[in-house]
């Protein structure tokens, strides 16, 4: 299981959400308190907005608590947006290119979950993919082949849109190659404008997400478990949600598959 | 907490002990369903004999769990003699030179356990080595510096005496400078020829010791948790024991500093 | 450009090829005194062939010239049958899963040379695999492509053929999308009982090959370029050669795509 | 031979000096054109003033030019001061310990050069050392020391005289070990309010230290190598010679170890 947190308001360094000694993702993950699996020594990374339209990124697949470097740029670098996530692999080997968050123009985008079945589908689900994109792919995980897929369904267009179809094109695919579609999927992505989340499962076993407000001018941080020990400062963000931290503010949503046309699908399954 | 193994016998696999799917020493360092500290994702390392009088050794900071290199290399080399460590950093650095075993001549060492206090002897701890030793200190573990000083002391000549050296000196040096004395060490060290281990500690409290017999031809395993849950098949060695195991089998002694003449020492307490 | 050496004959350790102080393969590379391109610090990989049927592998991303865990490995290993290489990237990124020699089961392979518009011919190429050799696609390397499509043609059956054919493809290929088919392929593989050798490109501009003898019976080596300033202890391979030296020695042969008929290319083609 | 650049002016993008793909310190150190050893693949490192007294860090083993994060870093961070190094090791392993610059509270300092016979000298170097300066050690390069004794010795009270008495320190203990003292140094440091850089040696023999103006607004650039081939924009600082860019623009002095007085030194060589 993977944690991540992401953060959007007022500039902040990033070790306050990331690297400080109390309460930090890196903290929680060297500890895993609450976590079913214990480690999350397979890799970190982190993405943030600053002068350029596209995040910066640095991803390395040291265990997050061992790495100067991480401590070093997370007291330097301060940021309006930035995701941090770290690894615990349930696929695709450690190395650089799996770890997340994935980067795609002004994209970023990083997740805790999994897709069942993803040996059977990820040669389809890669088919899928326009020539740009699939050139793109670097690693070996479901999680950037979420990305893409969303990238490849419209992620600049509608967002949340994008997502679901992507979601709904993965369910599709494994009814029609006759295995049971299970998808958890609890991420979040930026445009560097706005920050948003998804908790959603085929199963409704979702892993968790939670948001509380942050600093004294309206910023807003999304984390997979509670940072500290004071619950009342979290609130869950029930499974099948999708919440949205934009200038205006926090937004959530529902957040389903069963909507979502079959418009782009339909161009692999109508053969 | 890092965790060991150590291996003498008929040739056997690095793999049986190493990276095999259960009970090896890295499914449990993955698991760490027995330890108190749950990760041991700060490095790994082997050290086996072979063809040589020195030991071959392969070390990284990755979690073992990950690496491939490792699992290849485990699978291929079968040797009468090994060791493997999986770390848990209690100080110094994640990188390669803090990785244990470390290895001088045909000397090979790991080490589980700390010394209390230790950033205030670390220094006339180095001032004890020689030239040659001091210019072989390359980490900044109080391990690697405790296997200099028992080579220091004659880890050639008496390989349990100089480690009782060794250990004394650092209890004397704690108590000279006005310092509680702390040592925890539970190590297993060879010359290619025995495989030797103390568990020992100033409070009684050394982190455990197992050995149990491993093949059908008077082989010997040493480890620092059971591999596997038949507690039966591992014989606990307790605190204050050193253990040999050699040509003609395994032989059990009393450890302790308590007769460590002053010998050594006194060329920096003299002064 | 990369470097690389390959050996079959009475079990050598790989050191004396590998990392020796004279004359070696990282010696050579570390210095680059003949080479066009002056740097190979991208990486490097061992293969070797000991008492399984696949072979053992070691490959890491740092300057071969200061890995200590080459240094140890190759002073330890001895072989009858291994392969060496040292990278200089002309694509893929830096990382392990895109060093050399690949492994899949028995067989190793590693490859000096290139794929003219490669990021165009990818895809089509990937989509020639059948599931099983998709999956094991783990990098991004041209080489490594070639060497899935050369197992996908037959390496098993007819180890030349299928490069063969798998070269050929690719030529194809680009001439069917309208592209100047470019090919450099200077190569080393083996499936642990036979070391093979390919020299071949569209241009008649493959990088080099040597091959000599080694040790006092019958033990050959083939290398990208000599070992040491002694010339006339090597002999150049022509371009549009393979060489394959087996139990009863070396034996050349004149190698080209040209014959290779189209039974499996039209896969794709015949849409 | 290192390279470096260093930059103090109106802040600017790292990447202008770093990883451009034209001319910079990374392409230049890929293609190795002008220097005598062709390859700089042993690691690098940035450090970087923002908002913070203390700069940011960021080192890895890679070499330089495959390393994604370095690309992002410095395509991100906009500095009015920093300092960029590209390793060739001539002593010390290749690791992110041994990777300049290095760091002490404000300070930081990167080198080109060596000290002859160094394997003889460090120790007495490092027993000079106080006790927080000796436990900060922790590479094992020659270039690190330096910077520790100039540390020890006043770099904050007075920067060119702690390095011009460190230099001294080491030349007069060579003469007192009866070994011929030898000191090449080319280095930059700063304690991010001014960037200081030296040319010495003791042979009259120092790596090459070249400046020159950068941006509109009075920014000035230290390199150890032009970075690109118009040589009129470069002027030589002459070996013997110290160059301090600060807040009124560049000041060039004469510099040397003869008028050092022995206060400090005279500490180990008064016994």
């Amino acid at each position: 299981m993977c944690r991540w947190a992401a953060y959007r308001g007022e500039p902040l360094y990033l070790e306050e959400l990331v690297t400080s000694p109390k309460h930090s993702l890196i903290e929680q993950s060297h500890c895993a308190v609450r976590a079913k699996t214990a480690t999350n020594g397979d890799g970190f990374g982190i993405a943030w907005y600053g002068d350029r339209p596209e995040p910066g990124r640095y991803r390395d697949i040291l265990p997050a608590w061992s790495d100067c470097n991480l401590k070093s740029i997370a007291r330097q670098i301060r940021s309006p947006l930035f995701l941090a996530h770290v690894r615990a692999a349930t696929g695709g080997g450690t190395r650089r290119d799996n770890c997340h968050p994935f980067v795609f123009g002004r994209w970023s985008f990083m997740h805790n979950g999994q897709i069942g079945d993803f040996e059977h589908l990820r040669r389809p689900m890669e088919t899928m993919l326009d020539n740009e994109l699939y050139s793109a792919r670097s690693g070996t995980t479901d999680s950037e082949l979420l990305f893409l897929l969303a990238l490849q369904f419209g992620l600049d267009r509608d967002p949340l849109g994008a997502v679901a179809e992507a979601l709904a094109f993965v369910e599709r695919l494994a009814e029609r190659l006759g295995r049971p579609a299970l998808v958890r999927f609890t991420a979040a992505f930026s445009d560097g404008r706005d920050l948003y989340a998804v908790r959603y499962a085929t199963d409704w076993k979702a892993p968790t997400l939670y948001a509380g407000p942050m600093g004294s001018s309206g910023g807003y941080c999304l984390v997979s478990e509670p940072l500290n020990d004071d619950d009342s400062a979290w609130v869950e963000v029930p499974d099948g949600s999708a919440i949205i931290v934009g200038e205006n503010g926090v937004d959530v949503r529902l957040f389903g598959t069963a909507d979502v046309a079959m418009a782009p699908a339909s161009r692999l399954f109508s053969g």
